[in-house]
């Protein structure tokens, strides 16, 4: 899926008022791209907002203004795990994204100029904060239900912490309630990476002939490492070997894989969201702003469901029992579910039945 | 301790005869530069070799030559570990490094050109031969020990697989008896980011003015990761602050960590002899160029003791654990001993005390 299939017939939310950001700037206005499936009912009650990775676009499943397939395609329609005979299901490209939504490759408003690198530091809330305007514009006072996997289930965590009164049910997938130190230095040697190549021109590559692909590939390679699980690699891969011979690059079958995806996603995905998602991830802790983690925890009133994978390296699957312990010691309605899968934190896009069965199960309680 | 430090009045071994190396090229000389600590006994029997990790030199301890302190300073000397009063410990520089040995940063015989990225390929097993050809130049039939960590404990297996009749023990410590696709994987992106710095100028800097150091150290963060533990580091830096605030560049104090770790070992260490020896820790296996793994670990003959640390990411410990049981399988007299350190795959480095003491009662069997 190219980039131009992750943005076409996208439907789009302009908001003209200013929207404050938490680290102390605001954007003048701003833009966010979203894609529905199912139908909203009258009394606007049945709506699910869900929340994308890092680096997936809205366009979670085909539709007939886009028949590519979406990134989480089988979990979406009808009978599926978010099913559109019951659901509205509404995704949202994250603000600072570039996949339609408002993002450092957008245009300053009434300007030809680009934000660049100097699009105003986001943190999580401020994702939170935009979807929510989002919502509220399409009238809907309470969605039924909020979801995501990895930075989409943080911003399932922060949108109940945030509007605790506007959500029902919460379902975060292999993420975390806050964002430790290993999963901190995987994401910043992605930006040195990044930083470092000539390519990157301090951020203001977009009108040159020379683009930060090669670091972005590289970027995303260490991301695939930790996407996925050395168990599962060492079934799929071994040691196999791709028949080049001797050579630094792609000899071994596993990078051959990595090289494949890496160079896939650097061609789709702007650099100077990468850098900003990245470090709004870094930053993420429910107690953030609040006087603590706990009291960030604690804002939480829906019915929650914190699923997570035993071999995830990059959200460790003892951070989601975290955050499920510290749910249900501020007594929430709240449940765990841990899958002992080999695809690691990516699981969510390999094993669909499993988690679709449980977001299915969780959502028509 | 910089790199001039450690190439500081070291011992050299030039062998002016031909060394046939494993892929079909040769070198037709080489030099390997060494350090001791102890005294030969007279039958030449107290010698034990050791072997170092993918970076360190055969600077392991200080000595009057070179008083800076080496890389194992607490585990060499009078009633430690490696006790001095007992055996003639010999520390050599792998072939194909950067601190006296001969590597890509070597002229070339008979020239004043350097090997550069034409050095030609190497495996763990010309490591090994290399290094037992500095060991018969000393007169020494048969070693006491030999052992390493990391690369060193996979140059510890080669060798005692190589010269079964030549080792009377063998201690592998935090290595792997054929390396695993994920920990390929890493190898392969710190290559990639080496290979795209166009500093790296295909490996031809050095009479230049730009060195490939921004990407080597980018490299080393990759390897940092891999080195210590989560565990670790949360306890150790958690979700703390430089008080730089918000940047891309060292804002949380882990990111403060690897940016220094990763620009140290960048003015130290060649490029091409990183590219060259993370090559040779991804073609390893026990059983390259025999019949099978099975029979590469057969023909080790010596009582071993294997060693590993439960949060071991880059070797992980069922790996060490699996070098015990094949041995073991094949009648081999092998001692497993697992540590549960939190400091990861160097745990080697810190937890000296620990195994020191293991390295000491094994050799005085």
């Amino acid at each position: 899926m190219d980039a131009e299939r992750q943005v076409a017939n996208t439907l789009v939310f302009n908001d003209p008022n200013p929207l404050p950001l938490v680290m102390g700037d605001q954007l003048s206005e701003f833009t966010l791209a979203y894609e529905t499936w199912g139908e909203l009912n009258k009394d606007r009650s049945n709506a699910v907002l869900l929340f994308t990775g890092l680096s997936a676009s809205s366009h979670a499943r085909s539709h007939p203004g886009n028949t590519a397939p979406g990134w989480w395609e089988g979990m979406i329609g009808s009978g599926s795990g978010l099913d559109t005979d019951r659901w509205f299901v509404i995704c949202v490209n994250h603000l600072g994204g570039c996949f339609g939504s408002t993002g450092p490759s957008s245009l300053r408003p009434n300007s030809n100029r680009r934000y660049g690198p100097d699009f105003p530091p986001l943190t999580i809330r401020d994702l939170a904060h935009a979807a929510n305007r989002m919502i509220r514009s399409l009238g809907i006072d309470r969605l039924h239900g909020v979801l995501g996997a990895s930075q989409g289930g943080m911003l399932s965590l922060e949108y109940a912490a945030c509007f605790p009164d506007q959500v029902d049910r919460l379902i975060s997938i292999s993420a975390t309630g806050r964002t430790g130190p290993q999963s901190i230095a995987y994401r910043y040697v992605q930006r040195q990476v990044i930083l470092n190549d000539p390519a990157y021109q301090g951020g203001w590559y977009y009108d040159t002939d020379q683009k930060p692909v090669g670091s972005m590939a590289v970027a995303r390679q260490i991301g695939n490492i930790t996407y996925r699980s050395r168990q599962e690699w060492e079934d799929r891969f071994g040691r196999g070997r791709t028949g080049s011979g001797y050579s630094y690059g792609p000899d071994f079958q596993v990078e051959s894989y990595l090289h494949h995806m890496g160079h896939k996603l650097a061609h789709q995905f702007d650099a100077n969201s990468f850098l900003l998602l990245t470090k709004a991830m870094d930053l993420f802790s429910l107690g953030y702003g609040f006087n603590s983690y706990r009291e960030g925890v604690a804002r939480i009133k829906s019915p929650s469901l914190i699923m997570g994978v035993g071999t995830d390296m990059l959200f460790p699957v003892d951070e989601q029992e975290a955050v499920y312990l510290a749910l249900k010691n501020e007594g929430n309605d709240t449940q765990f579910r841990q899958l002992n899968a080999n695809s690691g934190h990516d699981s969510f896009l390999v094993e669909v039945e499993y988690f679709g069965t449980a977001i299915q199960d969780f959502l028509r309680r």
